[in-house]
């Protein structure tokens, strides 16, 4: 039987919240077993163009990355944001080591292809070296990843957290039996954004179709629902979407669980 | 015999100079063996700072580092110039991984007490984790330092790029025969600063403390130095100080060598 892996990922209001921040780290330092964390960037990356006069500009909530953004992206999450949470961990006896995708090449991406929206310098994750973070999680190192990936031709680029989250877990299932967790600031998925408790506890890939026909699924969610479906659907056991308290045995009563 | 392992510190101009930083990551890739590189910041930090309408503040050539200070050398140097440098160095088909002193705990250091300075958030090496460098080495990557690191209780420390080279290749001393190389935009320590050609092509503890006393060495070279003569005496077998050029095979005819 295979060893079993939690990649978790935290992202939104966690990441800008100090005491979210603090508690979500506790949760995961507690959580027995090997793990992969990975973070969103949060607001500060926007609030830090904003300081130097530059309007990020966005496109159905992704990032349009050009030079300048991906050196405040890079700065700002490979950084500031990872340096923090690997300290934090460190000083709660998780022995973090934070990455990029250009670090060790453990997640090689290209650089997407322009059709009627140029994303600039944003990255398709083609592979997540499984190899060399097993090599971290053997000797009891805790891979922390920001999305930034590359090219393997000297070139950063800005990929989707949610979409690193996923591939990082669909590709260690080679190895693992593999977990993944969303965390943000809600419950889960919401069937009422003004109800906080109004959780679907459960979708599959047939009450997906649904709930998207009658528009319950609002943009934000899309990409985070369509890669924790790609994991399903590549062999990882389970995907959950919660907030902070899903991260350590399920804490919260209410989440969200995406089966086949 | 032991192994040979090369520690290489670039600083100065050659990381704020596109096409000289590219010339050294190219002489870096090249060098055949086991290799640690340590970067400084350049000017960027105090550029980005700047930017955002704060003035550093410095003390014989050190920056005072506030809450704001450490987060804009962490953005700088373990987010910017780190990744860049390992996109780079993966280009170039060698294996690099950044680390700052909090990953992995790979350098453990305290906040400087305060005496006559206070420096705010500065740490002094306190431990290097030779064990996590080895175990990345021997696995054919190379690790990548820039020099932010951490106490061990949550918070990150800014520390001196030399002191982390030299602290770093004093500590892999008890595994490997270890070559510490500072490398930036001069040829060697100099007799006259107006003279580029003027290089001490060696200085031993004897001759150091003459050079000092006749105010030949200048302020900017004392913690390069310092530091370089600290390595020499806890068993590195050779410390070269030079630009560029003598990364790999010692292709410059001009550099300083220290000596016991």
């Amino acid at each position: 039987m295979k060893d079993k892996l939690k990649v978790i990922k935290i992202g939104g209001e966690i990441i800008d919240n100090e005491r979210k921040l603090n508690e979500a780290l506790k949760d995961f330092a507690a959580v027995k077993g090997k793990k992969i964390l990975i973070h969103g960037g949060g607001k500060l990356a926007s609030k830090l163009s904003h300081k130097m006069g530059i309007e990020p500009q966005m496109h159905e909530g992704r990032r349009l990355t050009n030079q300048h953004d991906l050196e405040i992206v890079t700065m700002v999450y490979a950084g500031l944001i990872n340096k923090k949470i690997v300290a934090k961990l460190q000083s709660l006896t998780c022995n973090a080591l934070g990455l990029s995708g250009a670090d060790a090449n453990a997640i090689l991406s290209e650089k997407r292809a322009v059709h009627k929206i140029d994303y600039g310098l944003v990255g398709d994750v083609v592979k997540v070296n499984y190899e060399v973070v097993n090599l971290l999680l053997k000797h009891g190192i805790t891979p922390v990843f920001c999305a930034i990936t590359h090219d393997n031709k000297g070139q950063l680029l800005n990929t989707n957290a949610d979409t690193v989250a996923s591939e990082v877990a669909i590709a260690m299932c080679s190895l693992f039996e593999t977990e993944l967790i969303y965390c943000f600031e809600r419950k889960g998925v919401l069937y009422d954004l003004d109800n906080p408790d109004s959780v679907i506890p459960q979708i599959n890939s047939e009450n997906y179709k649904g709930l998207l026909k009658k528009g319950i699924i609002n943009d934000g969610m899309l990409p985070k629902l369509k890669k924790g479906f790609d994991a399903i659907e590549h062999k990882v056991s389970k995907v959950i979407i919660g907030n902070a308290g899903v991260i350590n045995n399920n804490k919260e009563e209410l989440f969200t669980c995406l089966t086949l």
